[in-house]
């Protein structure tokens, strides 16, 4: 390939997060090379008859017994399992919605306030269960499968929305045990917290500035074609330009809209099936590798004047490289594969 | 212990990177059972003769030659081996040191514009080999050896600040393959950067904003000595407020200072006692972890007004837990142990 033999080190900052990151080809074999060595998953269903549940694992069909309480469940046909989804409280919660909230003042004038604070453990963690299967891989489902998964995300992020104290739900889900998975079983989390996280902070900071200065939103035009990977009616999945992780994809929907929660039925499914393609390709490209997707949407109640430069997007992160100290000082990432390289294998791959 | 049983979910914001931290005793066992289930270097020298080379390891003296160039060294006394310190050039540079550094008000002026950017990766990556021995840790080195090592970091960094085009230098030291390292043999790096790292901007405009309300240094006190791990004359070593891994720990001068490069020779030398402390601390409590530690410092040529409120610091991170999906999307993490427990831990341990 010729555009990888003459790539030479450089360095790019992204508009969405403002991060600078170092491009460098020479720390790496060539992009088509590089691969998972420790597969998240190599093989789902070994050691048992496809379709059986595995005996130790609560997330499948028959154990919900053994789980915290559910919230509520997507139905399957009445002669298939009794479930397609369930959404249920996560066993060890990181924060503790039987905690009290912070006061609306506390945590409203506080947050603005700099220097150290502490409150309460409050909010919700829950767990999106995609499949009664064990064997079953989000990517495995069909396209409508995996647009219902989505559609429970958004009617449970919709639902902490109701509660006052909370700020910013998480989405987000760890393939892997290196990606932070604990069960094998093919799950979803998410996190309601009583503040707005760091990242979420920084990325409407950076999404205001381009807005303020370059008049545009960052995510409704892309500088090149040469990032595209794929898109639908409704979305592109591109390599960003300032990529942090190699192969690392973004799924953007094409029309500017700030929350992830509006999404109706239609797009949703749109979406499930550009998101099943990419974990696909992903997946065949580089060995099942155990990877990380998040969903990155607006603060709950930003003020009307926030929503012409927040627009969502879903990120998915393959780990594929070490973090070590220069990433962990910096907030500075150094990725061997050039964004343009990664999208034009993962154009050309048949999925 | 009771103040371990006692304690809740609770989340913190620290004053020097304003990032929340969720802290979660649930999802862990007791503070003093947390251990690195992969130990960095179980036994450095075995195989061979105490002090012998290893025989494929271009950091062992008498190998200089397969190393890429040498930019200085420190010298042993005539009768031990040649060198007891060696900084040289990285062999696979993650910047280049040879590339056309950017013009000035391109790098200055573009900095400032937000928006998506490409620069041509300029830059320095160099390695300090802290001892010519491959057996050898940085902390089985006596205070005055690793006080050296440090005064070696200064040194070139202060070289580095001499060329125009370098606004930031990131150094670090990973430790233990799955914190980085590439290279057995005790050694550190540093990365001269043609941009100011992410995190470097976010921590100055946090500590400018506590300066600017608050009218104190982030660094200059602490809200609580119940955090305090160890002191010596110039420096204290905590374990911070809001610490994002468990067992983290901030060595901070005692006297306000904003560039490390500054630090004298008996300065360094009290340092290197306390570094040296620290580490064989979490060594022995953690079961030799793989860790990193950073120095993060004032970027060059900041203007004078800044200095009230940029404090160095070195920065000390065990790797114990694993990154998920939460921690890429949000910028925030979840501690399973309390600033408070991992510091009366580490205070009581006799190293």
């Amino acid at each position: 390939m010729a555009a990888e033999a003459s790539r030479t080190s450089e360095a790019r900052r992204d508009a969405v997060f403002g991060r600078w990151v170092v491009f460098s080809p020479a720390r790496s074999r060539r992009p088509t090379d590089l691969k998972s060595h420790a597969p998240a998953n190599p093989s789902p269903g070994a050691g048992a008859a496809a379709g059986a549940p595995k005996p130790s694992c609560p997330f499948c069909q028959g154990r919900e017994s053994e789980c915290a309480p559910e919230i509520f469940r997507v139905p399957a046909p009445p002669d298939a399992s009794p479930w397609r989804i369930r959404v249920i409280e996560n066993l060890y919660p990181a924060l503790r919605r039987d905690a009290e909230p912070p006061a609306p003042e506390e945590a409203g004038e506080g947050e603005a306030t700099p220097g150290e604070r502490a409150v309460v453990g409050f909010g919700f963690h829950d767990v999106v269960i995609e499949t009664p299967r064990h064997d079953v891989r989000l990517w495995d489902l069909d396209a409508a499968g995996v647009g219902d998964v989505l559609l429970a995300y958004a009617r449970r992020v919709r639902q902490l929305m109701e509660h006052p104290a909370v700020k910013y739900v998480q989405v987000f889900k760890n393939h892997g045990a290196s990606a932070g998975a604990s069960m094998a079983h093919s799950h979803s989390q998410m996190l309601g917290t009583p503040f707005v996280p760091p990242s979420v902070t920084t990325r409407l900071n950076c999404m205001k500035e381009v807005f303020e200065r370059l008049g545009k939103c960052s995510l409704c035009e892309f500088q090149s074609k040469d990032i595209l990977v794929s898109e639908t009616h409704n979305f592109s999945a591109i390599v960003p330009f300032a990529a942090s992780y190699p192969f690392e994809i973004w799924i953007i929907p094409r029309q500017h809209s700030s929350y992830f929660h509006e999404i109706d039925k239609d797009t949703a499914l749109d979406l499930g099936s550009l998101l099943r393609t990419m974990l696909a390709k992903l997946s065949k490209q580089l060995n099942d590798p155990p990877f990380n997707f998040m969903i990155h949407s607006a603060p709950f109640g930003v003020s009307s004047s926030c929503l012409p430069y927040t627009h969502w997007f879903l990120q998915i992160v393959p780990q594929l490289s070490l973090i070590g100290g220069f990433e962990i000082g910096s907030g500075c990432y150094i990725n061997p594969v050039f964004p343009e390289d990664a999208a034009k294998i993962l154009w050309e791959l048949d999925c």
